[in-house]
């Protein structure tokens, strides 16, 4: 049912320094850092083989990221699998009980689709799960 | 310089039901647990895409992951990415004063060359380098 990690999300409290860092010394093709307003982040991503790492900075420390970076400190935040159909793996998930965030798709970055899984049940991990537009492999 | 990520360590109580929980909800095909000594850790893994998720309980409370579960709870330990040669990467690593954990190659599991880098310098996140033996993909 899991296709491959889609990416990783690492929290972190000053995004041009974390993708100096991976560029510097991991040679990353870090892209241009964006705003997604309704998650109160801006975000930058690199490819690693078919995974990418999302870099996510906070722009209010009342956001979801905000709040961890509080909590925890700069660190991973949560792992995104692909799956191929989104709606039907949720629907078995909430038949065998398991926690969700997301009962139904949400529609995130690029126009795809995803759900969160509650990290109570998937011991400690935040963990997202994507189905990808069909014409993209990213 | 990061081919792929080879591998998540996620840190659990319980390495049966944490693995129940995958097998069962994801369809994940988990291996046998295996024990670890010199790590203090019982581990297993299953394989999503080109990468593996790693489970790993601690044998006893005073083992690296034993504190890292006490002090954190359950969840994401650390990240391993593939490099091409260890050794270079280490060396440069160095002389651009990154800190390092092991700052030459140890034998990990499944006789690949590992070393990590101080999470630190990489964000908040323990962040493993991991060289693969010639003859092996995983």
């Amino acid at each position: 049912m899991l296709k491959k990690i889609h990416h990783l999300g690492y929290a972190v409290e000053d995004i041009t320094a974390a993708a100096r860092f991976y560029k510097e010394h991991f040679g990353a093709r870090v892209g241009e850092p964006e705003e997604v307003e309704e998650q109160g982040i801006v975000a930058t991503m690199f490819d690693v083989g078919e995974s990418r790492i999302e870099l996510l900075e906070p722009t209010h420390p009342d956001s979801p990221v905000g709040k961890f970076l509080k909590k925890r400190g700069e660190g991973f935040h949560h792992v995104a699998f692909q799956v191929e159909d989104l709606h039907k793996a949720l629907r078995e998930l909430k038949e065998n009980g398991v926690e969700l965030i997301d009962e139904e798709p949400r529609i995130g970055a690029g126009a795809t689709r995803m759900a969160f899984v509650h990290p109570r049940d998937a011991h400690g991990v935040l963990t997202e799960l994507v189905e990808l537009p069909e014409d993209r492999e990213r």
